[in-house]
Order: structure tokens, then sequence, then C-alpha cells
């Protein structure tokens, strides 16, 4: 099971709607086989797994997640399992999706199937957050990066912020956006860096979704995003009144445009994410800018911060990492556990969990 | 010589204005007497081992520093040495102190006896880098304590701030004040926190010398520190224009005043650190507030950053843990180098050296 959680968690960023999902077929101490769930969740791991493994009777299949009971676009793969005449299965998790929901393992057993569920179900629920998050609660998982200095600022009060952390902690951010379905950022940030939030080098051959939270469109059309839009999805979350020019200009990009209601004259952040969950957007990385960020914290849309730190001073000046949260007393702050704590060069990189 | 060292590293914030010395005495494999500076700097490491050795005849010394050669209060500890009839003596560092600089090892050569210098001698100047700053340089070796959130933040905008940091965070702060020589607080966090800055708990059986730089004496004398001066030492850095009132009520308490000059309306700070250099200071942990923080970085008076940082989030409006260091350019924020990265429950600890 271990190693079938390793091969899903290669899959991650790249399987949405569809969690990624690792399955090893095992027979008398030899792998036969190992799936995983292909570039845009299908085939399922079990089918890519049964594939390689031929012949699989009698055998053993190790599952990340309860195999599917319902026939979508593919066959259930209870089915599968079972027309190969597996002897055992094995699940970390049941899968909350209505459609499945403990039906995968009953298929199995009606079929005199072993089933074993639960093993190693903390890791695999780790794995699948963003997917049971859409599924379960209609939000995606939100992990929100951070590269601050010691002193928490993320630039100098000119704007200088190339670079605060160096070339090893920037090609880890690159890493983070391929575990993730898709990229956000705020319109300052956007107007700001100019960004094209793809990833470079690490040999992708998939690029995030590309989100802008953009209320009034005020981000250039003909930018880096814009530009590029053609060739990597870009979709703009906007309020209604977003003036018409912006989303004419936007469309003709390629962008997708859409329109989320506003609350307290900011978009509606918990509605905006509502519809990209609808869209089937299970992972999101949110690289900025400190408004969004602390905007989401205090909605409690968080579930990760990915924090990086340079040992660098800006002083009080400089720009906050973090906009205002709005607290009164240091007991309504959010308390974050730390998950991991790494040595990036000469910066330092810590994953906590909100 | 390393456990030379470790034995050294125990004496830290007692011996000043004498570094922390250890000495190991070695014959035939076997250990003959070990000796650290006792408290207040007398006696020195090399008699105390050889008070515990008795007969030193043909041993070998493994001291942290070169012998003194001068008549001070006490013989020179070189003398001691050859009268003992040691054979070979290993040393870590040359005294810089001009009264030894080398004429320690050279007593010891000139009496027949084997010399062996530099050994562990990176390890040595960093165990002794108060003491070396304060001769080479007449300032003493500045820690920095910062005790933050993840964003940076000391306090919420009302203030609140106990606590940001768990109880192993808080006992490592008074373990960091046992080994320093005096702990160090600026006004606006003396009248703010009302602090007495002793150490609590860890079986202390000395108190750190409690500093406060307060331009106009502005902390009033009936407060922790003026109540327990009498107990243990507090001096006051005070400019030229504080009240005739203040001092005499703070002088009324036992505590020292040392008056400093002002530049640009601020005491001047690296006189003031030259004035406790001359005192003898060797180890100052500087523990706030952020005004006073960030003019000690923004002088380079500031050797290593003791920074604690908790699980937690305040946002933009809490208190900045640093003030403004008056950069204009990414280029000029000072970078540091990380010596250490330790867990401390739920917080983060890691040294870095400026």
């Amino acid at each position: 099971m271990a190693h079938a959680l390793r091969l899903a968690a290669r899959g991650l960023g790249t399987t949405w709607p569809n969690p990624s999902v690792g399955c090893v077929i095992v027979k008398d101490g030899q792998i036969l086989g190992r799936g995983t769930t292909q570039k845009g969740g299908r085939p399922h791991a079990e089918r890519m797994a049964l594939a390689q493994a031929g012949d699989a009777s009698g055998a053993t299949a190790y599952v990340t997640l309860e195999p599917c009971a319902h026939h979508g676009k593919t066959p259930p793969c209870a089915k599968g399992l079972i027309g190969a005449r597996v002897a055992r299965v094995v699940t970390a998790l049941t899968d909350p999706d209505a459609r499945v929901a403990g039906r995968g393992h009953a298929m199995l057993r009606a079929a005199g199937i072993t089933v074993a569920e639960g093993v190693l179900s903390a890791e695999a629920q780790r794995l699948n957050a963003g997917f049971l998050k859409r599924v379960t609660q209609g939000l995606p998982l939100v992990t929100l990066k951070l590269a601050t200095t010691l002193d928490g600022r993320i630039a100098t009060a000119t704007g200088d912020s190339r670079w605060i952390t160096g070339p090893l902690a920037r090609a880890h951010v690159h890493m983070l956006r391929m575990t993730h379905d898709a990229v956000l950022v705020g319109s300052g940030t956007a107007c700001a860096d100019d960004p094209d939030l793809t990833i470079r080098g690490l040999g992708a051959r998939h690029q995030p979704l590309r989100l802008l939270i953009d209320s009034q469109l005020r981000h250039n059309a003909d930018s880096r995003l814009g530009r590029s839009a053609k060739d990597h999805p870009v979709w703009l979350l906007h309020g209604p009144q977003a003036p018409d020019a912006a989303r004419k200009s936007w469309a003709d990009t390629g962008a997708r445009l859409i329109e989320c209601p506003e609350a307290d004259g900011h978009l509606n952040l918990t509605e905006a994410l509502r519809r990209l969950a609808a869209e089937g957007v299970t992972r999101i990385l949110c690289e900025g800018g400190g408004t969004l960020a602390a905007r989401l914290i205090a909605l409690n849309l968080v579930d990760e911060l990915a924090l990086y730190q340079a040992g660098c001073l800006i002083g009080a000046e400089g720009t906050a990492a973090l906009g205002r949260l709005g607290l009164t007393a240091l007991s309504e702050a959010p308390r974050l556990k730390r998950l991991e704590t790494q040595s990036l060069g000469p910066d330092q990189f810590t994953l906590w969990s909100l």
C-alpha cells in the first residue's frame, strides 16, 4: 500500500476532477502490475495495473481508494477486478463519491473476493485531501505559498522582491505547482509582477490551470497570462461590475471568464472556490498576494501553508507577506501544525496545516 | 579538546570580563583533571584542572585558549603548567589580549614544553566570540532574540502577545539568558511588559546583568526591574537629557546609571555598547522590542539572531517583530546564515549569524 500511495502521489495535479489513485497487483511476493490514474483522470489506476499484469487470477490488488462501482465514461473498476479473478483487494479509503460510497467494496465481496479496508488510511486521507474536500465539502484544497524574509516581508518599500529566496527554493515552488491542479493569484500580484505561472524546468509535461481573482478585471489582457492563454488555460474569476471592454479583451485571449458574486465590495471567495470545485478543481496553490492570502485565511479556506523563508531581513517598511486578518485577540489567531521542515540551500521550507 | 570546549561552554555568561575556558589534563589515556573558568572569571580553568589532577608531571593539557602569561590578580597559568611539569600543551586559540598575545605559548615553549596550537579553532572562535569581539573590537557580542508568528508579528493590534510561543520555547529563552552575561531591552518593551528579565527555573545559580536602554528614563523605577535591582544588578543606559527626578528614583533602587551620548535624537547605541564592553560585558542577549532590534541591526551591531517561530498568524495589523531598517534596495538587506534548526514542541527555533 505504501508503494501504491507513492505511485498515486506522482499523479497529483494531473488527474482532476478525479482523484489520483495508485494500484499494485501482487502474487506470490511478486509485483505483476502497477498503475496510476492517467492524465485527466482516465483510465483508472486499476485498469492500468490489470493491463500490465496480464493474468492476475489469484493475486492481491492494493488500491489507494475504493474501486469505483458505477458506469461512468468507463466500466466500473470493481467489475474489472472481479473479471480478472483477483483473490483479494486491499484498500486505504472508502470513496465518498455518492456513486461509490461503499458499493465498490460490496460488489467485490459479493463476488467472493476478500476485501481489507482502511490500510494506511491516514496517509491516503492526506494524499486525497483535495479530492475528498471537493466531494464532501464542495470546495478545493488550498495550499498557500509564502516566500518571505525572517521578519515576514516579501518586498522592500520600493517593491524590490527579486530575489528573496534562492534558486533551490524557487525550483521547489515549481515542484509544488506540479502537484496542484491550479495556481491562483490575486489582481494586485498579477498587475505588479506580470507572472506567467507556468512550470519551468523539472521536465514538466503538464501545466497547471492558471487562475486569476480579479474582481474588476484590472489585469491587462496583453500580459504574460493573456498572451499564453491559448497555449495553457487561464480562468478569470471576476465580479458583476467588471467592465465590458475588459471582458471582451480577455475573452479574445482565449481565457475563460467566470462571473462570481461579490460580498462587501470584494469577490465572494467562498463562492468563487465553490465554482472551481464544481468545475472539478481539487487542489489549488495560491501564490499571492498578501491581501488575497489574508482573505482566504480569514475565511478559513486555506488548508496548508507552504512557507519559504530566506535568511534576510527587510524591516517594517517592507511589504507584509500577509494582509490584515481583523483579529482582536491572540486567542482568535489561526494556529498551524508543522508537517515538514526542509533546508533548501540557504533557505528553509516548512509545511504547515491549518 | 572537544571535551574541553564542552566544559568551557558551561561557563558562558558567568565568567565575564574573562573568557570561559575549559582545560582537560590527560596522561596515559586517562583524564587526571578537568577545569573551567570559575564564576566572575577566576580561578582560571588551568588552575582548577591542575588542582584536581594533583601530580600532572608528564601529562598533556588541552586548553581552549592560550594560557595567560601575565601577573594579574593571579599568577600566570603558563607558569602554573610549567611548575606542574606537564609535557605537552594543546590549545585552540591564541589569546588576543595584548598582555598575552602569544606570550603564553612562548613561555611554555621556552620551558621545554611541546605546544600544539589551533586545534578545533573554528569551534573555539565561536565559543569565545563574545570575549574575542570585546578584546579586538571593543564591543560585546549581541544575540537578538525574536519570538514571532509565521508572518513576523509579536503581538496583535491590541497588544495581546501572551503567549505566541509555547512553554518549551519560553524555557529555551531562559537557557539562552543563562549563556549570556547580560539581557537587554529597550524602554518601549520595558514600559509595555514590565519584565524582570531573570532566569526562572532551570536550576540557575546565577542571574544575568539586566540592561535597559532608556534615553529619557521613561520606565518607572517602581517596576519589576527597579524593585529587584538590589538583588540582581540593573544598569540603565540613558541620554544626557534624562530628567533628574528619574535619575534619582532609579539610583535609589540600587540600579547603576550610565549616561551615554545621543545621535539623531536617539541614544548612540554603538557608544552605549562600547561602554558595556569597557565594563567587561562580552555577551548580550537583546530581547526587544522591534525598534531597538531594528536600530541594532541597521548599525551592524547584531552577531546572531535567535528566532522562535510559532505556528500562528496575526496579519498585517499586528506589531512587527522588527522596526524600520531604512533599506532602499533588496541588495542592501542583511543576509543571514542558518547555524541551527530545532523543534521546540509546536514551535521552531532557528539560530542565524549575521
